[in-house]
């Protein structure tokens, strides 16, 4: 067996990191992590502002056939469908939450290093 | 001002989120933040096996942009450009190396999940 590389193309572990370096993934599992129980699909919509009914309904399916949430049905009418992050999700909760953080953290400095970049283009 | 929150859709935090939190970024950075001294364009293109001239070329302007990534041209026949990260990018490397060792580290417990998920949707 090879050892696992990200910076082999064809290597599965390249492919999950395009999966789990992504903004909706780490806006999810932040979210997941931090409350405690399950959610409910309609508070994940209205806590991540901008994102759309499929590209939820998809990353959260992707999330569970990779191991990293669980999905529970409640067979009641209307049904109620909630979500909960596994063991293996808890592991990725810190990693993405850094990235979220320093995205939080350094906005600012980002910003004036591209007013400093396009005006040094214009 | 309001508080940078990457769950807020027009918040700088959220597009920012979404230029970091993405495997070019994380192999070009973890490549740059291990190497001692600068790096050539054609050893990134080497070293992240895949990767298209124009993709390579694309996010490495952004990071420039974004004043996480210094680029350096000599004016020597033909050009040598030169790239390394500034001392902002080197604040990402930590988050970003998280992230791909957590893909090589957990690939086989994710394909372990995977394989289940399909047959149980089968």
């Amino acid at each position: 067996m090879e050892t696992a590389s990200v910076y082999s193309g064809h290597c599965p572990a390249r492919e999950l990191l395009d999966r789990i370096a992504n903004k909706w993934t780490a806006l999810i599992i932040g979210i997941l992590g931090h409350t405690d129980g399950p959610v409910r699909f309609g508070d994940l919509r209205r806590q991540i502002n901008g994102i759309s009914q499929k590209m939820l309904t998809q990353t959260l399916r992707d999330l569970e056939r990779d191991g990293l949430v669980v999905r529970t049905v409640y067979p009641v009418i209307p049904p109620h469908v909630e979500y909960s992050l596994t063991p293996l999700g808890r592991t990725l909760e810190e990693p993405l939450k850094s990235l979220s953080g320093w995205a939080e953290r350094h906005m600012n400095e980002v910003h004036a290093a591209q007013s400093a970049f396009d005006a040094k283009s214009a």
